[in-house]
């Protein structure tokens, strides 16, 4: 099932729905815990998709791939390193991604999002999968040369529109074994498989709520695969995930 | 004006009100926005206070103090260097900083901190001032071992219970100027004043605006100064700023 969640210019209001087709059938209920599908639908023409959920939090992990370590030839992790990046970095299907002045050099990082589906501390391993709504791409950019700069890699990764969302949230996927592809003005620029993660989806979940508590909404990013590279105005770029979706940004 | 947000223990309800004395006035309104304080008062017995409020967002500044900067023999920072608490960080006056196992030490760090009042990107200098709703008290805690071992510090300052804030937003103080002091167990540990910020205030709201659009609530922690230390179970530790008050909590 997609969930999507959209504007409708008729009404102008905004709602939950599940994709089928070309057409969206309106939820009600709550998307995180109950919810039914009602004969009400919109086609894609008469909406604009919306970042699929506003989180309480953003939660991103470091070097999760083991042939991006390779590439940059650095050693695996042994416990994962994550970063947060704030809800108002966050765009959606087809919104631009404003380059800003401060930086010289802004890439992108095709990543697998994961939407949490309910509240939880300390879950354990075996129960994680529970927690899951379903899964997203995301794109994670980063201004390469603040990130250095800085050390410390917020400031990096927190400008207005640096976390693209979308479009859906595809909520049957098996998420550990899915291509990841990163496509810079139709280029491909990354491809890996969620196989060659370090710290699996199931894992990051429970070393992530030993530490923080996490809601519904609230987004994990796991990381991106080797090919990283710059973007500049003008550029369209698009994350596609298998059995996911392709989320599609241009730069200005 | 002191603006605190409670929970009546009466009618179950969560308010803000205006402290006067012994006394919580409630308020009608938008806290952030346009509020009248009405005829209906409870007493500090009959509630319990609430953090200040839920940003959507907490932005700390790394090493802000000179006399902090000159202790630890390292040169100022020319620019601020920002990382992100999450919200489910946050409790309130009186409450516990929970201990996690994961680390071997967890230090207080007394920090003033700032609460948004409007929506703001990119906001000059000179208005800065018109973006801030008041001041409270900040406990930035931090697993110290994990923040030198991870590089990054989100996971070291990120654990649920680590950002006591409150009691009070106290709206009219000159922050430029203020005593701040840490007491752990009555005993007086961090001492400076808010004179000493490298980046002054105003300076840290354009700063930050100019990377992420500020929302109403969102939160500011400015720094701490000389003095931080080691905290263990059964501690009281205490945030103390002039004109502002007094945040207490207790360790387990």
């Amino acid at each position: 099932m997609k969930i999507a969640q959209f504007y409708d210019f008729t009404d102008k209001n905004i709602y939950y729905g599940i994709l089928k087709g070309e057409k969206i059938y309106k939820i009600e209920g709550d998307v995180f815990c109950n919810f039914i599908e009602i004969n009400d639908f919109v086609t894609l023409d008469r909406i604009k998709i919306l970042p699929v959920t506003l989180p309480s939090k953003i939660i991103c992990v470091g070097l999760n791939y083991k042939d991006h370590a390779d590439e940059v030839k650095m050693r695996l992790p042994e416990e994962p390193i994550i970063f947060l990046k704030p809800n108002s970095s966050i765009v959606g299907q087809n919104d631009y991604i404003v380059m800003p002045n401060q930086s010289k050099r802004i890439e992108y990082e095709a990543e697998l999002a994961v939407i949490i589906k309910k509240e939880g501390k300390n879950v354990p391993l075996e129960e994680a999968k529970n927690y899951i709504l379903g899964y997203t791409c995301a794109n994670d950019i980063t201004a390469r040369d603040l990130q250095k700069k800085d050390g410390q890699w917020t400031r990096a990764k927190s400008f207005d529109t640096f976390c693209p969302l979308g479009p859906f949230i595809e909520t049957e996927v098996d998420p550990t074994n899915l291509e990841i592809k990163l496509f810079l003005n139709k280029e491909l620029k990354q491809h890996s498989n969620t196989e060659y993660m370090i710290f699996g989806i199931y894992y990051l979940i429970s070393f992530i709520s030993s530490i923080m508590t996490l809601f519904p909404g609230d987004v994990i990013l796991t990381g991106t695969p080797p090919g990283v590279g710059q973007i500049k105005k003008g550029d369209e770029v698009i994350v596609s995930i298998e059995g996911i979706g392709e989320l599609k940004n241009f730069i200005k």
